[in-house]
């Protein structure tokens, strides 16, 4: 080992039949940590150079053996029939048709059909159980109105894994199809229970256990036909935790009584984006409750195996909700988190566990998540981890985290020597940036900002998945510019923005569409929550709406508070109402164009309104001064470091805090952190091209030139 | 008079001081009919010159004198304050802040004070009568929630007439601003009768008095800043009716008891535009029965007088509706529509009434209602009214009028000889087509169009105004385009759709945006709607929705008949769910691609949707086979003659009718009428090039070559 040089804090995936790459790879990223991977294992060569090992067990899955001689133990979740429009008095419904007959088999037992349901779409009726059967497959529905819609909603089994489907379908895997156990099935925990006491006993070479992850899948219903492979899919929702016993204990737990349509919700199920009903807030924390008591059981075992328990934070994670109530109880040693973006690694450091660690993308798999090849022809590897890396640089910057690593087949590397070099930097501006945040947190501006939506802190930072899947949502393009600037975060929900949580806040961001969980949808009919942001607002606060905040439907002003920004947004309720004219002014800080989205409908509704970016006549970038307050509207925001620079000036313009501690630098595209016991200042160049910035920093001045992304760490003592 | 030259049938506008170029006007037009306009007077050289007389009375208007000594004989309407915030618990609101204070004079008497309304906006709640106090045009709100907004709702007086105010705003009147009188007062309306018994013996000359037009104007309130100078405004609706004296005849008359919330809506009021209330409809009935009672009063007086009672169908038309239930009980000898597009003949020749007449633009002012110069520096009058006339010939090909004219001041036409020549021409291709249809109707295609909106035959082929006025909503475009085929249009309403009346229709058009009137809102969710419609098509009809049709609120299907479509609009609530994907497959006719919307969000939620055009992956032109008929989906549609050729192909091509009678042109530029009686082609170049086009007639092929914007009539005998 050189000297100077920093190691360990790296998790690298060996693979057995490769060895002499593991160990090699091993020493060149500096591991300290060898894991194995879905699909891969470790050989005895591995396992005893040396280093910690963490195996990875998918605890519900890769039980086959008992789930075929145990059907009744397997997932299950709610789907509802295609509608089928009724010609005559009788109308028949196929069930699964249009859905992927290798994803799915009716649960027909008799305590599921008491749950089934069949819906008069077009009446918005549910048809009484007497005016339908099931048989085979289909159900008949007798004394229908001629030309309404009928769907039926019904239980079934979840008989393919939906990960492994995933890695089947996309990587053309061609084992045999894994089951999943449920573990609210006495038989299911019991089995898993033993299962775990066995493997710790047989694989007395592991020091850490990977959970990957716990029970229950993210929802990802697929459907038959390659036009539409995915049907519904979304990483945050729960609908694949119910059963009839989920539903029942829930009843026996809270008194209320969740049917089929409590789910299927004519059809449109319930996406984490959208506001949820209080059932499904109910169920959900009901499921955290359970997930949580169970995860402790399996913790303990490991632990009085002598091992410790990281958790993976993705796939079958859905109950287990980081930032929730529960999380701490149940003794994880570890949480890891995969991460393409800043904002993944501010949720990752934020969870209250031990040990915190980074999964890098890509995965070592010959195809990226986007469907784009990465480890084979075509992928340049290199430059998917260095984009990645400046994301997650930033972040870092700000709140640092305990380990980094891989994951996916070590042999993949062999073809990219590039990446390796890549993946040697990174680990080396992470070990770092580990050792500067081991002295002392980076300087903070004063200015706390509040980010409010539906979820509040159980969400931090993220929506529903990683950036690119939900990067139409505007509040995930704030989170990943806020993930590195400067000033302190907090997720919060409407409930503690009316009843206090202002009082700590110096800007409220609301950003989000209509109706959307983010945006929050009418619960901003609410009088004390417009009354509280709008004294928020008026005693000094900054308020930044983007898109459609506090927007509410019934044909009102949209936005709630559009007294407050001076815009709104027009959903044809000012059709003869004519809006201000106005002029663009220049603003106080440097307007990001690109980062503002056309908004068709958007208006000015104030004389006193500041119009500062706006596009074919449509205001994009206005602010109000309302008492001693602001409230900032932006038609949209498109994440980039422009952005990113510009939000923070923003926030340093118009709440009037001092730049020093920001280290602003002159230059856009170099972001900044100051560690003030090292007096240090980190310099990062996010642009692919030679930057020279003057950056101000509480050491006084300082000039640089940094090469393409390079990141600096410039001691000032 | 030449031989073979048609002449007559055409009103031409005199003025005093040019009675050389008023008679010899009138000769190079043909003019058999001489009025006076809005601001001009005829001189007894003229009114003796053998011509007929129009004499124009804009019967509330040019009563000061009484309205002065009884000003509470003056016309009124609900106003709201704009929303004050409470920062403590009194709050102070200036009630006529922010509305142009030449039109507007509180009406504080107790009778209208006990009508005024104090809302807390916040908790959309209405405050007691004892918590406000009124004084020097403020309301004082006692025991306010700090950081609420509070509006009053009050009646004012409007002093000064809207039409004289447009004048004197716009081309710079200086006279007297006049103001109008309510005929529901009984002292105004005894005098408005003896001011008129009195005005028809003073002026033997008149043969015609055309009223300009009744009783109320459309709403148009305006604003005191030159950024906002119109602060609303609607064309057809019934604001500018109130009075305390109207609620109270509407309570007596109906039992139900309007508020001041039933105008105000939260300040938002009730366009044409939107659906409106229950209370909105009845009121509305109300006053059409108010205004053809009063009307027929004059009427009668004038018939009494021997002269005839022409009304004109613009400004202080409301309550009148040519197509409404009241009006040919009126009495009317004849209707006059001011027109630049087509739809407006066709509402005209729809009326029940002995003659209908058109009065053409550009009215001879200095300035276009559209704010450009018409008749001054940079207008170009004939261009103007050539392209006014593109848009009125094809209607009048299809359905034609009795007469047409001009209006305003002819000294005007002085420096525009080019003008002189179009309106010429003009005069003498609406007198050919006149000819023509005198002889028998044009053929028409055996398919019958419906159109379903909120208003139903009450608001035939018109929206809420001029073309230009309403050009953002689909339905305009549709209109203009119908009123040129060789189609049978009819407007239904969504209770005539729902019960029976697509038993008479082949085609049925909902055409509008999400909410609105003219798409219906949640109409929609009515089942017997949503079932007949489904039926139609599934029996063979063909469904056309543009833009959002059938659309309801709710988060559900966005369009109600989605199912139909085969598409849907996401608004949100298809987070998660993926669409299908598709391939763009070639129409059946020719796609004109620029009269199509890009409308984000628009979806395929159907494996059999056929996609005909798409714009960055978005469908914009869908059809879907449901039973024997089809849905068809229009992301837009706007007016042009390629667009209206594309609807005019689809309806061939989807209702399988035989083009033959529709005389189809080989050039898209070229539309034709075919009348039978005389076995004659009309043949219109719509393009301002030369056209060659085949034309397919039931007398065989006919090849022609047309000038630019040619007529041609070509008799086949």
């Amino acid at each position: 080992m050189e000297e100077n040089k920093l190691r360990g804090d790296f998790t690298l995936p060996g693979e057995a039949g490769c060895e002499e790459l593991t160990l090699r790879l091993a020493q060149t990223w500096g591991a300290d940590v060898i894991r194995d991977s879905d699909g891969t294992k470790l050989s005895p060569e591995i396992t005893e150079a040396g280093y910690r090992i963490y195996s990875t067990i998918c605890i519900i899955r890769e039980h086959n053996a008992f789930a075929e001689a145990h059907p009744e133990c397997q997932q299950q979740t709610f789907l509802s029939s295609d509608p089928v429009t009724a010609a005559g008095p009788e109308v028949r419904i196929p069930l699964l048709r249009g859905y992927f007959d290798e994803q799915f088999a009716l649960n027909d037992t008799a305590e599921a059909l008491a749950c089934w349901e069949v819906w008069d779409r077009t009446a918005d009726a549910r048809i009484p159980r007497e005016s339908w059967q099931y048989a085979d497959g289909e159900i008949t529905v007798s004394g229908c109105t001629p030309w309404h819609r009928y769907t039926a909603s019904f239980l079934c089994w979840r008989v393919w894994e939906e990960i492994n489907m995933y890695n089947h379908t996309t990587n053309h895997w061609t084992s045999a199809h894994l089951r999943q156990l449920d573990p609210r099935h006495p038989l299911a925990w019991q089995y898993l229970q033993d299962w775990l006491e066995r493997w710790c006993e047989d694989n007395p070479q592991t020091d850490v256990v990977r959970l990957t992850s716990l029970f229950y899948n993210f929802v990802w219903i697929f459907g038959d036909d390659a036009r539409r492979r995915t049907r519904f899919t979304d990483w945050a929702s729960y609908d694949f935790t119910v059963s009839p016993a989920a539903l029942a204990a829930f009843e026996a737990e809270t008194g209320m009584r969740l049917t089929a349509e409590d789910f299927i919700r004519k059809g449109f199920l319930q996406a984490t984006h959208r506001v949820p009903t209080d059932a499904k807030r109910a169920y959900m924390d009901f499921i955290q409750r359970f997930v949580a008591e169970k995860a402790k059981v399996l913790v303990d075992i490991i632990h009085r195996h002598g091992k410790q328990a990281y958790v993976f934070y993705d796939d079958s994670w859905v109950g287990m909700e980081p930032c929730g109530k529960y999380f701490a109880s149940v003794g994880f040693d570890g949480l890891i988190k995969c991460v393409f973006s800043g904002f993944e690694c501010r949720l990752c450091a934020m969870a209250d566990v031990p040990v915190h660690e980074l999964r890098f993308h890509p995965y070592l798999f010959p195809v990226g998540l986007g469907g784009l090849p990465t480890f084979s022809e075509g992928g340049h590897p290199e430059r998917d981890a260095m984009e990645y890396w400046l994301h997650v640089r930033r972040a870092l910057a700000r709140q640092c985290v305990d380990r980094i690593g891989l994951g996916g087949y070590l042999h993949l590397t062999e073809g990219f020597p590039a990446f390796t070099q890549t993946i040697t930097r990174i680990a080396d501006e992470f070990r770092r940036l580990k050792q500067l945040h081991s002295h002392g947190a980076p300087a903070v501006l004063p200015l706390r900002v509040a980010v409010v939506h539906t979820w509040g802190r159980l969400r931090s930072w993220t929506l529903s998945g990683h950036f690119h899947e939900t990067d139409s949502h505007i509040l995930i393009h704030l989170n990943e510019a806020l993930a590195g600037l400067p000033v302190e975060v907090s997720f919060i929900s409407f409930a503690e923005a009316a009843s206090g949580a202002l009082r700590k806040a110096d800007v409220l961001i609301n950003a989000g569409m209509q109706g959307d969980a983010w945006s929050g949808g009418d619960v901003w009919r609410d009088p004390q929550l417009q009354a509280e942001v709008t004294r928020f607002v008026h005693e000094g606060g900054l308020l930044i709406g983007a898109g459609e905040p506090t927007a509410v439907s019934g044909g009102g002003e949209t936005l709630a508070l559009s007294g407050l920004f001076g815009v709104d947004v027009d959903k044809g309720q000012y059709a003869c109402h004519m809006p201000w004219a106005f002029e663009v002014e220049e603003a106080p800080f440097a307007v990001c164009r690109d980062a503002l989205a056309a908004r068709p409908g958007v208006r000015v509704t104030a004389p006193d309104t500041h119009v500062w970016a706006a596009d074919g006549g449509v205001p994009q970038l206005t602010c109000r001064e309302a008492g001693r307050g602001r409230a900032v509207y932006l038609s949209g925001f498109r994440w980039s470091p422009a952005a990113s620079r510009m939000l923070l000036e923003l926030l340093l313009c118009l709440t009037g805090r001092n730049g020093a501690a920001a280290s602003l630098s002159s230059a856009p595209e170099v972001e900044t952190a100051w560690f003030p016991a090292d007096r240090t200042l980190v310099a990062m160049n996010n642009a692919e091209r030679e930057i020279a910035a003057d950056i101000a920093t509480p050491a006084g001045p300082v000039s640089l030139r940094l090469q393409p992304l390079e990141m600096r760490i410039c001691p000032l003592g």
